[in-house]
This record gives structure tokens, C-alpha cells and sequence, in this order.
């Protein structure tokens, strides 16, 4: 230990970011984080009690099982209840408590626009009409049997982190979970489109194609048939299993890297059209207000983003030393190729690691060792993805797009970090 | 429609094995599934009843989610508990109904020794010692604060599969589930093994690590220790949230494509010895008996292996057609290269399409079109890995290690389909 104490640490960037090397192999030990956090146990010294748990059998198997009691804490998070939106609302993904790139179907993020319907799928039909040769009615035993694609991607709702671009000042008590957390990512398995609409039939003239969802709300959206041919699948599965009823059982549209809400579920409807339909949910909702009043419409691909996950707002570090800073990045323009991480506030920038298997337009978890050395730190990272694309900062977006935007919103996320460790949501 | 209908069908080997090329674009429908199962809607004719669900919104947003009830036929299956064995015994992953690579936590396989532990991870440690500079002990918040990856890869029970080793008849009830089910595949994120080996200090005479679990039956395997240092991890996330209490909640061992077992859960040592420990569970289990009673020990990796798990056993096929063959592929060497079907019982095959991103020792789904006539068959699948090895039939394994031989195998699994379209577990 104490030869590996003087190993020198090689910074990267200002105020206390480490190589990467330090991340594996010689590892954080050299880094002081053994000497402060991991007990010395002498072989012959101390002896531990044999606890409970280890004394007699446990509960057999289960046929589907849940997370321990001690995980209890890691949920999504809803807002109130609005008597006058029954079923409206949100619920996000606890980001902060999360590892790796995937996310447990439990724990994936949910909007609803009235609720979530209890289908029972023997009396549900998708059926395609409009401008097509042969309409055409699926039940879900029909779609079943047609050849599937399994792809993991995110889903992240255009409405996420729109606090940011509404709020003129940081909201210092926010999480991760509670800014950003209308996003997820799982391998989502089901229907090209594709095939369905050949068997369709799709006219020259049709040019839309407009989605319905069979929850009370008669959720809506018209997606450009250019997509519709390219990658969009009808998602029968999420991680394995199909999909949950709050994420469109028996099935929904998946329309991979563009805004959540276009990914229509209970999808029972979809209709070519020569231009797009215009609905309450792209005209009232979903549309990016500039500084002049007007809309940008169907800003559909999601923009290249990052976050820190952790540390994050409304965590704690107890002691100066080395910690891993690690985070989520993603883009609805391909993949990603490179992140960046400053301690303070931008003025230097270090590349991370990318810590999980990178795929197009998935979440990829990103990390780099830091030394905290007691003093302030503005976090922040930057993502860079496989078409050129670089996160933009809160303030270029404002810049562009005005201060009453809510859609969108891509910004580089800071948080600040105290003399005592407190993390907080800033503004910088 | 009819221009369509008229296309051949391309046929790539016997028995109504077709061309990958059916499986996207043209599709199914020139295929026949189309005719026979989509409804056809007239845009003026039928109207179609608004379902209840539609009518009234729903219940909104949920802290942590569940399937549709009406999916809950979809549960992993336990055998019977064994008074004399309390809480020992497995539970088998419903590989028949779930679709792309990934497996959810609630049903991904179970093997437990004595039970699931009720571990509070505040009480729990993780001690290395034996042959090492330092021993030392990390608790769960220790971990947390330590580098991790993430790796997609299955996990296999060296035991799976192997009721077709010890049975001389096939059981024609059998399911993927009942005889293959031991196997499943997540996102795995933890502490690489090396970065604390590292820390601890291993000693020059070390070549094994002991790895025991804190259950009542102190379940424990020896690693050898170039394994340990390669890709090894104690895993504290599985598909993005913590480990379930089933699967080693706080930590277990992750051995990325050995044999299942050798994966500790409940970790709570790793003690670096000059041989291997010898324990129960590597002597009187998990080792290989030959056809004179010697036994191979240590046979760590499992190797490549693959499934149809539709239409598999138990399944029926109501009308000839266009069906979609559709399973699993692995291997404990490398990542799938190529999967080979045949519907003639091995006479002929075609090479299936990988459906689901090819990730190093993960689960991989194929697929093929397949047209049946109404006449018997045999369902085969063979898979090929990055390393050159290709997937056996049991004949040869048997022929290789005799009939008493239990744990790893991985045959080729055949399906028969007689006239009247039932699915049959077979040896062929």
C-alpha cells in the first residue's frame, strides 16, 4: 500500500480530474480511496460475527421476482395527481440510483395523456388504412407471428429537462431523477413497420402516416413515411418480456431516436396520409415556442446529451478523496463517440470513459476518476456523437431559441459542489 | 395482394426452410401469413366498437411496474420443494414466450442452494484474504464508491439442458422452459475483480481464488486466478437497478461465460490460495462423470449452444403457413457468428439471420421464415462461435462421456412437428 501511495496522479484537467489509467489496474488504490474507505480486516485479527441470514435457509425460488426491501427507496417519480387531467402526467426514471445503460422495466419512465388503459389484447386491432391499396386489421396474435428486430435504444421524452430552459433560476433542490429523468433505455423487440405497410400497400401519393393510440385520450401523432419505411418497428417486447401496460401493452409505435411522444402506445391505428394530420398532441403540445411567438413543428430527432449521474444533485460527499464520476450520454443521431468532463465549470474539459457497450442511439454510461480535494467544483459533462454533433450549453439554447422554450432541451447539466460536499443543481 | 401472392417463395434447404430475404421488405405477405391472418378492413365497411378502455381514462403513473395480467402466464417454473433440501432447487427462465436477448430480472433462472438470504447490505461484507499483502473488507458502500463496467452476457447452470443426457427416451412434454430454461442474459454492471486483487496485494504463490456466499450453505468455488484478473466482476447492478436478493443481492461473483455456479452470489470471501479449495459444491457437484465414474473437474466454460424456442415443444400450429422460427444462440468462448436451422432433422440447413445485436459470451436471437405443408418435421438449430467451435449433437456428447454424464450440454435440440401441427420435444 504505501509504495502505492506515492504513486503520483496524473491529472487530465483542472481542479482534480484523473487519468484514466486510474480507473482500472492500479485502480483507485493508489488514489487514497482504499486507505479512507476499505477496512483492514488481519487474517488472524479481526472476526466477524456470523449474521442471521447465514444461519438457516432462505425463502425458496419465485415465479417472478422483485428487488430487495433495502432497494426500496429506488422508484419513479410522479407529480401530483391533476383532477382536471385524470391519468395526465409523468412519472421519471431514478437515474441517480441506476447503473450500466440499461433500464429494468419497472423502473422505465412513463407519460400519459389519460392513463394507462387496461387492454385486454384479445379485443384490441391495429389496423392500417388511408392511402393503401388493401386496409389492414392486426390483432396481436397476427403480429406475433411476423418476423421481429430487437434493438436496444433510448426513449427520452422532448418535454425532459425542459425545466432548465422554463426556470430562470436553478431549482437548487433537484435530482437527476427530477430534471432529467423522463429518459430511458431498454432493447426494445417487435414489427418493422415496414413489413406491414408493404403488405398494405402504401400509394405514391401517401406521404404520413398518422398514429393513433386507443387510450381515452386518442393520443396522436403523423410521423413522415420516409421514417415509418426506415427503422420504426411495432414494439411487442421491452427487455425480454412485452412491454407493460404503461408503456403501450399489447403494442406501440417505436420511432427509434426521435421525441418520446411519437412513439405512440396502444397503437391502434395508423393511416396514410398525403400530408400530416395536425394533432391536438403536435399543435397544442410538442412543438418548440421561439422568442417571436411562433412554433418550430415536428422537431422530431432527440439532440445529442449528456448528464453526471453521480455525483449528482442532492448527494452528499463525506470526505475529500478519489471519487468515479459517472454519467449517461445519448443522441437520436447515432452513437456516441466521446465525452467530455470538466470539474470546473467548463474552463477544462477531460475525455471519460465509455464504461458500457455503445450502441446507435442508445444510452451509454460514461465515467472518469476525480479527487475531490475540499473545495468547489462545478461538475459538468459534454457528449459528442457519430454524425459531428456536440451538446450545446444552457445558454447557446436560450440564445437561439428564446426563454419560453420547454421542448428540447439538450443543455450541458452543472452541478456545484460546496466546501462541504453538498452537490446542487446550477446554472453555469 | 395477388401480384404478390404470385411471387416465389424462395426455398433455401428442406422442408420449407426460405430465404432471409422474405423476412423484411417483401415480407410475409407474399408468403400467405398475410391471407390467412390479417383481417381484411374496408375503410367504409367495417366499423369497429370502441373498446371500454378507450372510453374512460386510466389509472396514471406507478412507483415501480408490473406485466398486464394478462401476461402473467409468463413465470419462471420451480420444481416441487424438497423437504430435505429447504429452499435448494432452480427455477427456469420462460424462454418460449420472451422475445430479443435480454432477460428481465424478475424472470431470469434461479439455482439456490439453501435458499434466497434476507442480506441487509449494512451488515454485509466482502473479505479478501489468504494469500494476499493485505486482507482487507469492503462493505456494500465501499463498493459502490469503486470503478465499474457493464457487460452484456448470459449466465448458464452448468446443469442446464441436462435431463437429455440422463434420460434415454425423450419427454414429449417437455418445454424450452422445462429442459433449457436455465439460462438467461442481462446487462451485468460491477466492480472489476482485478482493480481489489490489485489492492489487496496478491501474493507471487497465489493461483486460485475461493469464492464463498454468505447463504446457509456457504456455497463456494474455486477460480482460478488468470481468470480472476482477466474479466472478472463483483456485480452490484443487473439490467441498470441492483442485483435481486435471488441473484446474490448485494453482490455476487459474475464469471463471464463460465458455468453458473462458479458466479457466487451473497460474496462475502475471496481467499487467494496455491490450489484450488476442493469444495462440495466443485466435488460431489458440478463435475463432469464419465462412463468409467472418473469425473472431469473444472470444465469452467460453457460451450456454444442454441434453440429454437418457437414453435417449440408444446406449442401448436394451427394452419400450414408462413411461420417465423425464431431462438437463442450463445456461447461461453466468444459471440455468435452463425446459426444454422434445419426443418428435416439434420439433412439439410440454412443459415438464419441474428436478429438482436451480437455481443461477446450474450444471448442471441435468430430467426428464419419458414413455410410449413401440413407434413411432419424436425426442428434443429446449430450455432457457430468466434472461435471456431460449432454446436454438437447430443449422439456425439453421449458417444464423447458416456450416459451418466449430467452438466454441460449443449446438444443440438430437436423439435418434431407432426400433421396435425403439434410441437414435440424429440431426439434426432
Amino acid at each position: 500500500m504505501a509504495k502505492q501511495e506515492k504513486q503520483a496522479l496524473q491529472q487530465v484537467a483542472g481542479n482534480g480530474l484523473l487519468s484514466r489509467r486510474h480507473l482500472l489496474g492500479l485502480g483507485l488504490s493508489g488514489a487514497g480511496l482504499a486507505a479512507s474507505h476499505s477496512l483492514v480486516a488481519q487474517e488472524s485479527g479481526v472476526v466477524f460475527s456470523i449474521p442471521q441470514w447465514s444461519r438457516q435457509p432462505g425463502p425458496g425460488s419465485s415465479p417472478y421476482g422483485s428487488p430487495s426491501p433495502h432497494a426500496s427507496h429506488i422508484q419513479r417519480m410522479s407529480g401530483n395527481p391533476n383532477p382536471t387531467y385524470p391519468g395526465g402526467g409523468a412519472s421519471r426514471s431514478p437515474l441517480q440510483y441506476l447503473q450500466g445503460s440499461i433500464t429494468p422495466n419497472s423502473l422505465h419512465f412513463e407519460r400519459h395523456h389519460a392513463g394507462v388503459p387496461a387492454i385486454d389484447p384479445a379485443g384490441h386491432k391495429l389496423v392500417i388504412n388511408g392511402l393503401v391499396r388493401q386496409p389492414l386489421a392486426f390483432s396481436y396474435e397476427d403480429l406475433l407471428r411476423y418476423p421481429m428486430v430487437s434493438r436496444i435504444h433510448f426513449l427520452e421524452c422532448s418535454g425532459n429537462s425542459g425545466a432548465m430552459l422554463r426556470s430562470a433560476t436553478a431549482d437548487s433542490g433537484a435530482t437527476a431523477q427530477s430534471i432529467h429523468g423522463l429518459v430511458s433505455c431498454a432493447e426494445w423487440t417487435g414489427v418493422p413497420l415496414s413489413a406491414l405497410l408493404e403488405e398494405a400497400g402504401v400509394l405514391d401519393q401517401a406521404s404520413w402516416v398518422a398514429a393513433v393510440g386507443a387510450d381515452a385520450a386518442s393520443m396522436g401523432r403523423s410521423l413522415p413515411l420516409s421514417k415509418a419505411l426506415d427503422d420504426v418497428m411495432i414494439a411487442l417486447y421491452q427487455n425480454g418480456e412485452p412491454i407493460r401496460p404503461e408503456q403501450g401493452y399489447p403494442m406501440r409505435l417505436f420511432v427509434p431516436g426521435w421525441e418520446g411522444n411519437i412513439s405512440v402506445k396502444w397503437l391502434t391505428q395508423l393511416k396514410l396520409l398525403d400530408e400530416a394530420a395536425q394533432f391536438r398532441d403536435e399543435t397544442s403540445k410538442y412543438t418548440d415556442t421561439l422568442a417571436d411567438r411562433s412554433s418550430l413543428q415536428f422537431t422530431f430527432p432527440m439532440g445529442v446529451k449528456s448528464l453526471i449521474t453521480s455525483p449528482s444533485g442532492q448527494m452528499q460527499l463525506n470526505n475529500p478523496g478519489v471519487y468515479e464520476i459517472s454519467g449517461l450520454a445519448w443522441s437520436g443521431h447515432g452513437s456516441i463517440t466521446r465525452v467530455e468532463i470538466s470539474a470546473d465549470g467548463g474552463r477544462s474539459w477531460a475525455d471519460a470513459e465509455l464504461q458500457s457497450q455503445v450502441h446507435d442511439r442508445a444510452l451509454t454510461r460514461f465515467r472518469l476518476p476525480w479527487q475531490w480535494r475540499g473545495s468547489d467544483a462545478i461538475l459538468q459533462s459534454r457528449a459528442h456523437d457519430s454524425r459531428g454533433n456536440v451538446q450545446p450549453t444552457r445558454a447557446s439554447i436560450l440564445a437561439a431559441r428564446g426563454n419560453i422554450a420547454t421542448y428540447h432541451n439538450n443543455g450541458i447539466q452543472s452541478w456545484s459542489v460546496n466546501s462541504t460536499g453538498e452537490l446542487r443543481n446550477v446554472y453555469a
